[in-house]
């Protein structure tokens, strides 16, 4: 263990057993962000989810996802790297996150990513329920102006209220990206979109400032392969965060969660799609609205950490290519 | 909530959180069906399990349905309608049933919904386990004569006794529907069908008498277009009935059932075969063997109850369609 | 299933099947409070968990305590009375709550509640987390003026501020309702607190108050005869309210709940104090922080319910008692 | 694991793990009650819930306390005796049953018992719900006439019809024992009783016919020591049954049952009463109502087995008492 | 029950409901391996994961995978055979084990596999973890000399050693098997490996050996019919063994297993794959890995046994070939 | 979070809520043991069930209850003390182990524990099996001579071997630990022994040695008073270490571990006996057998972490105790 903390790599799982050891994401060093000025990737939790109208749970999310993320190993056969080679990454703990105020939440865990950018740390995300991404995209917005997003999830959280005004909910978080300029939503593509409706004209909004909704019947209907080229087409070259709610999946893969749609993605797709980003400029991402106390074997919070993964690889390519 | 009994729509989910107030399927107000008849389609519980041979539960299923109900919400964005402008829902509470006596819960299963079909309600039915699909046939037949089926199950259930001698369980029902005159068999399709069988002969009777049974295998080798056209060959433009095993299913759908059966087919596969029955001359519908305390998670009530709504769907456009 | 929603009882248990019909607090009928006007005792559900500082869940509280409530019986043997024959009892739905408004759903309960003393029906609540007992509790205030409290917890809910001000947590309610002049401190009993503190002085103002705490020691040290002399003394005959914790017991009987504390009473221990109530002049009461998504099996929402039967009948008996 | 079948003994858990091997009662080879003759103590199964008004799943029962029956050892401490020492024990596998119909399973079941007799094998049995001690005590009467009768349960099963006309239920068996002249009323005594009634009168048959029973108040006023007297002055020095309901303890105990009782009794407890019947002139036992559906991970199960473990400690000394 | 353990078949659950009875695998009769001179296909547990890097449990899959293997029938109505017509089936029992010493384990394993090989018995066993295929493997080879393998799993199974030094863990058994000449690594074929590698050279040994590997990303791309073809010309028409680690499946199909890899196959796809196996000289084949500790409702264990299932079905037809 | 690793105290759950953060034991730093000097009281897993012999699962504990005692706080009212102000106090992570080599293991535990002791560290572990205690007792005996033990558990725990020849299992460390010198059984006191026994021998070898042995009778005869005179009559004031196996609780309230026995001690009978242990000369102590596959839901979790709660205190005063 005692290498534990000492470098920017995870321990050795053929020395320590996965089950062992304090857990952080994928057995990384624990470094708190005022330290970790030669972190390339910073994997954080927001352990929150004050702005969930159903089933909250997901403010345990990042705990259980550190626990299972102990199964992830070093090497990705499929991309052939290692991302600990590419970059120095770090678990930097937990945003300071309120549980019973939405509005102090938002402006806690916009200040710490300001505090990881300053530092020049690509942020990698464990949600948390998906209007945690507001404040991060808020923070990246500030450095980067707006961004272009794919967004996998089942619902288009672009709606506008709850419960007669409440603006700041898991369902509006793009809305309000939207509208302050944080998001590009030309650049916006949003797959696996399913499930019914509250009403004819709720997805009318977000169709109207562009975004690029692929349904799931779309989906299904131009494959992976196609999905996959319009993601490219719609993103472009230009800088793009990556936003994964856990609910894109079919319930079977991630029954934990919030709200579950029937009828989604499996993880073998998602990881095609995720892998296919290799390339895109991508300043940060996210998987969110793993709910533990829905699925407490666990099974759901692996899904969501092997998706981490994929991302982190990713990301990990990023900064190799930004080193030369 | 207090809009909750007043109305023939689910309550606002953006004013009543899903998880809040009493549970009613869909979010529907209550009505005994002797003060229905302003209802076009009423949803209906059969709490019964008392046919079945091997594991029981599934007398729980319309309580665990109607909770997880709340999840629906009111416009089927990939038909493109809100069921409940087309027609009048109300649910209609639980039939009576005897859970210690077939005879006696057959015949009270069938009295209700005599009084059902009396008040011109189309039924919409939660099992309960399959043998409850048989009284509910035996009071449509009265009123429309023998019948066609579309079919889903992992089992052709046209068994004719177990135990050494008993004509009702939940692996008979259809032989004694067919035997009764109740459904035509030339007009029923069976889809899903897999499993190993008692022995070589166990599906000849049915095969006789000219039902279309689609095993698993020429399931997949149809495609699910297929499957579609060859429901629409078989069934027709004759009056139809639609029955789903969740069974039929693959396990990791819906693991909460009686008699699972490995390798069988996706919701996303269901809901699509679901979609394309618009336009049939359907009778009612039911969805059974949910049995709850095989999955206290609720996830599979979540897909029965996703499977309810397609069928609701489907129903309120005939609604709307007999109205003109 | 006709007879549920025609009278003030609960339907019959040997004709409908406990598992049968749609789920309500003790099988009663469901009565909006606007139509309730002939009710003497409502049952209602809070189902809001916004002032939980930890592991949110309550709000799923009374959906999951009315299905298990249906095991409930009508005849109360111990006490030899029925309380369906002493008063009219119904359940009258869920209050409405705003899940992500704490000030919001603060109002819209304290509302609800008024319209429910506006009819003279006495309340008996199923919550939801803690803080609800707060707008009960005012409300009954402006109507009865300072009252007493005979109130089981693990923890005594007197603390000042969570997270940096906030006031309104679960872990607040009794501090603010003595600040208010809604309970007079001075006739408040606390029964079962343990666990550790987050400082020496959490608990002295309450005690500064005049509230009599009888810490788990003391508990075991007096007996249960002994806590249940203490009670009528500290309460005396004046208007009183009841408020059962679920954590006050062992988590062996409720771990359902978001803050459980080791080494707490037991269901019997909490059967005969509420058994003796009887006598004292009770105003309401509530049994709260039932939270589902910790015990999905229902044990502990079966626990929540047997307590409520046993306030019930309390309640019943003081209706009885009052027509004469 | 070859020796499992070849002895009356329980295989050697210090040389065959406990988990392993098929499971049996006790890990005791199993032999067809027609090759049982040198069997003194035949560990029977009981695999149906026919009769079980509200949650079935006691059909489980035998098969998930076999497997946890390998915790269980061959020397008793407390008692100071090996029971396999004393008598020739073996499981006998499970009574035939017919899963959806009543009568018919009675007659096998109890012609099981019959054959059973016949080979002067004394019953230890596991249930299935309470309606099989009817044809196990049926069975016994006829060789030993009327009996006395240890009955520990939360309900006092003498009720007479359940759902208009039912008369053989879970909740009849002792009605219908005593109206047969199966068991002698007088030297009846039951113990742990309580939970609500359905009406005032329930109980009032059974005291009528002289049933000594001990309300769950009056346990703990009389204390253990008290009981075990009480127990010994009712049924005296002739033939009697035990039959231990798990419903008798606090459902925190057994929560895998079907009509779960808040407030009930402890193991220990139940421990030091089982074995006081040390010296009663015991025919034949029973522990029933054991539902794995309520409880997978098997605790119930354990302290089902556990019980049946004392019982067979006490038959095992009648054995050899008679042997002299 | 009584004919349970006097034929070679299963017993019927048209007449004994298939939660009855002494669990054993698929019902059949248990014989202790020195009385099995006339069985043509043993049934064998192995329940021990001493081998186990990370999460253990699968000690516990044989008993579990019994209990669920009540689900399977006797007709096979893909393949058009009942295997019990074909060849003399029993459960063999569970090997000897010592759960806390490899070496020894391994020598009773392959000790006991002798003797079944000594009474021409083609064994099909269940696990335990992966190791325990290699003490089968070495009793085979003295037989049969080196032989081919069809290798089902998400991982290669080659490592070389694990915490400083052990040779012997549940990621190693092929490594050895090759080594010692007891498996024709040119005839060898792994199907499904995917996830991430403790370095970029895990493979590396495997693939220089010879050894096919279809990792997933080429599973996907030749599809099952492909992958089918691939397995047909790897390893011919020579003696070959099946190895099924559940974990090559999907973790939805199979959480109930110690090292889950998201993405994985279907069980649809599995047992397509096993059924073209038809026609291969098959000498023996495992199911291992199903960890109930991981997964208490069954539902891999079921999945596990139905992979049995259709392996027994190749058998029998292989036993049937040889006879003429 | 920043301040999580900067103190030798809890982080505030006032200000970073209790689900928050990355888990360590008591939400105190994490150091390596290196970097400790400063330390008083190390806290500290052992990830460990090699020595298991039927149900594994221990080698989860420490993550689990690492995970659940965030529950803890600083402040414990009954004795009055805040240990953070005591005594310094820190996570040292966990031992090295090597899951699948006994021998391999005991040494590299042995070996943390001798650099704990040489920086005068004072350990508190969380084991593993109860096979920990052994090398944690090997190296305390080096440093203080052959110590007493108070010891919680259902089981004896010296036993001699086990599947022919074993000596180091979770049944046989206090038999080594006598043999080797580095307990003295004199002053050896076991609390709660009970279950059956695989003969009567089990326990001659230990009562022989002159421990004393307080079983579940006695026990509950002598009453919690009486049992606390005699672990302060056989420890006196030498050198004492505690030990506490959860299954000497009652299995409701640790169904999560490997050898539950039945009829057990509650957690606030074992929360007086370990405040009664104020005084003694305490070395260290231990909590064991925590099996989180048994108990995914944490409760047995959140025992064993109150219970280490409940021994930090009694260290902590010995270390201030010594400062004077």
């Amino acid at each position: 263990m005692s290498e534990q903390f000492n470098s920017f790599k995870p321990i050795d799982s053929n020395a320590t057993p996965r089950y062992a050891g304090i857990a952080t994401f994928m057995r990384l060093p624990y470094l708190p962000v005022a330290q970790a000025g030669a972190v390339d990737i910073g994997l954080i939790g927001i352990p929150w989810d004050g702005g969930t109208t159903n089933r909250a749970g997901a403010r345990h999310g990042p705990r259980q996802m550190r626990d299972l993320s102990s199964l992830m190993r070093k090497f990705h056969p499929s991309l052939g790297i290692n991302p600990y080679d590419l970059a120095n990454c770090a678990d930097l703990g937990d945003t300071p996150v309120n549980p019973i105020k939405i509005e102090d939440t938002l402006e806690r865990v916009e200040g710490f990513y300001r505090q990881v950018l300053e530092q020049k740390i690509i942020p990698l995300s464990a949600g948390g329920d998906h209007l945690v991404s507001l404040p991060i995209l808020r923070a990246l917005a500030e450095k980067h102006g707006p961004m272009g997003m794919v967004h996998f999830d089942a619902h288009t959280d672009t709606f506008d209220r709850y419960f007669g005004g409440c603006k700041y909910t898991h369902g509006t978080p793009f809305r309000r990206a939207i509208e302050e300029g944080v998001l590009d939503p030309k650049r916006v593509v949003q797959i696996g979109i399913r499930g019914g409706l509250y009403s004819e004209d709720d997805d009318a909004w977000g169709l109207g400032q562009g975004i690029r909704v692929i349904r799931i019947e779309e989906y299904f209907e131009l494959g992976v392969e196609g999905v996959i080229r319009e993601i490219h087409r719609v993103v472009g070259d230009q800088r793009t965060y990556v936003s994964f709610d856990v609910d894109c999946l079919d319930p079977v893969y991630a029954p934990g969660t919030g709200t579950p749609e029937v009828g989604g993605i499996s993880t073998h797709e998602a990881q095609r799609m995720l892998r296919s980003l290799r390339g895109l400029n991508l300043v940060g991402g996210d998987v969110v609205e793993v709910a533990p106390p829905f699925d407490p074997s666990g099974n759901t919070a692996l899904v969501g950490v092997t998706l981490m993964w994929e991302i982190l690889c990713m990301l990990a390519e990023q900064v190799a290519k930004r080193r030369g």
